[in-house]
């Protein structure tokens, strides 16, 4: 397999199905994959006809973290440490990023999930972080994130027992945004992200991905302040005469497909 | 129809009703209908007789958000901008403040029915954010308020898709925190803020109020340190005295009208 | 009744379970008994032997918050004020704390509960922060953590209302993780308890309540790395090397019972 095959990458219209390939090891991270993976992120936000991403993982699993072999190594004591290499790419990704959780995703790649924006999820799709059963602690940016998406006792339920939760749990918890059969998960969240594709202005959603990850360390004013910035800026583009004008005349807009800001 | 008519008041008991009023364009928002519901929250807000305000919208909308003819203006140039004003008075309000979501909800008019502290939502009531399909931003508090109310992943999903989603969705989600027909809409909301004039000290929430917005940026040390400031001056004040004898006597208290602190 | 009394310690194998014992007050709290329950936390974390602690309250209730006799001295201006000792001892405590809510949990009886990691609770517990109809404010860590675990509008409703939620209302507000009946409340609260001593890193755990804790206000590039840092330390760690081995020896591990870090 060469290095490229860690990640395969499908355009479906103006989505780009990125799918983490290593399906005889349920997907486990490493780091020629996660290059992979980063480097497909990057070409995708400056390509204008990608208007959104969806991950999943190929086989059973969606991915099982951290590959158990490098682990086992440290663990051992034959090497130091892993390298804690910048693993956040994805939470900076400025177009929609939407996971397709097909099967486990555990540890680190229960990370990666959540790194996304909007999770699908089938129904018994098992999610863990498992850390606190391997003796580690809550990895890269889990520990924001969690208490974040689903309130601070379910995210201390899920990070203080390492209890797997299949994909119906999951959505109760507001861990996952959507249940979808298996076979109809992936179109599912295409065709959501083909919706965005359609009539959302791709600059609209980078501004407004990052004002929300910077307004939870703001003060209202603050992200007032903002957002008041943002819209006097938004005025001189060329996407907001599109939008009312596209609105008011019933049709679908025209948006510039890379993010302006 | 007279300024004042932009937004009707109607007191029942010591809840002030107050309706959005342009129900031939949906209670479209526009700067003449903000300064008279300013003006009305100023004067409820000094009031000893007001204890909660309930807001709703005349006819088959709740607020349709910015007028599109005054957006269509600065699509096609004719304005550079709208002025940012400051939108957010409604968020300082120290007083109960209550959403009876009658109908559509969109754009600037999903940002008002978020300043509330509760809201009551019809089941079949669209709500939606819209601006990702105007080329426009996260508008005013919507970035801080919202990942807070429904969590990152909720907020992204209506943020970057702008989708509608419904009275019995939203509720679902948290977005919204009662559904009722709608024939029994505004009575519930009334019945609901009528409980807190009855038995909640006005000081005690304004207090609250401002506590929990604050508490937000605040580390747990700095939010005890506050609480225990804001205990000691509470003993100061006669509610306490109040509010701990009609508990031992059975009886409805007899609070301050007005926000003390 | 002895001042031990006041709290009642019971080992069920490594498991904690202290009990507020002043049934015939539905165990309103006093200083006495802060000073109980804090010396057993304390006592606790140190126990390599104890793993997880579980709280319940002895008879009908959990707790019926302030002991109403001495609020009353405090409105009748017999004391000046009630001494704001700090009453967070149980946030910063490094293990498992599990709340059985097996009754009435009211003020700081409510704070108590929400100071937990996890709440387990009967279907008819009745739940009621109570402060705004006592004329008080957000005491202790409330205005911090109840919007952090149910989202600002619900909190914002149960704090302005002071309104009771019975133990089913209340899991789906999200305030409480488990409903189970009253039979079965301390034996579930126990076997999850249990499961995590069985399992969990005790040092993994107090890392991880303190990154989650501290993420609040951090972000999201600094609890990234915090989290880079904790990885590496815990490499270091005699747990990691157990709980990979134990994983892939298909066996329970055999972690260390004190917090290392």
């Amino acid at each position: 397999m060469s290095a490229d095959d860690l990640v395969l990458a499908e355009r479906r219209g103006r989505v780009l199905v990125l799918t983490f390939n290593r399906p005889d090891r349920l997907n486990a991270w490493n780091d020629a994959l996660e290059d992979r993976y980063v480097a497909l992120l990057d070409s995708a936000e400056q390509d204008p006809d990608v208007r959104a991403v969806v991950i999943t993982g190929a086989g059973r699993g969606f991915c099982a973290g951290a590959d158990m072999e490098e682990l086992a190594k440290v663990g051992g004591g034959e090497i130091e440490a892993i390298d804690p290499r910048p693993r956040h790419r994805p939470l900076l990704f400025r177009k929609p990023l939407i996971a397709a959780i097909n099967g486990a995703a555990a540890g680190l790649g229960f990370v990666e999930a959540l790194y996304a924006d909007v999770r699908f999820a089938t129904p018994t799709a098992k999610l863990t972080t498992s850390f606190v059963r391997r003796g580690l602690i809550a990895e890269y940016g889990v520990a924001w994130l969690l208490p974040r998406i689903v309130g601070q006792s379910r995210a201390l339920d899920l990070l203080i027992s390492g209890r797997v939760v299949l994909g119906d749990e999951a959505y109760a918890m507001g861990l996952v945004d959507r249940v979808v059969g298996s076979d109809g998960l992936l179109d599912a969240a295409v065709a959501y992200a083909e919706e965005l594709a359609t009539w959302c202005s791709p600059t609209s959603i980078g501004v407004i991905k990052d004002q929300v990850r910077e307004a939870w360390t703001s003060a209202p004013a603050e992200a007032i302040a903002r957002s008041e910035r943002e819209m006097v800026a938004s005025f001189g583009r060329a996407d907001v005469a599109e939008g009312v004008a596209s609105y008011l005349e019933s049709r679908t807009p025209e948006f510039g497909g890379t993010v302006q800001a």
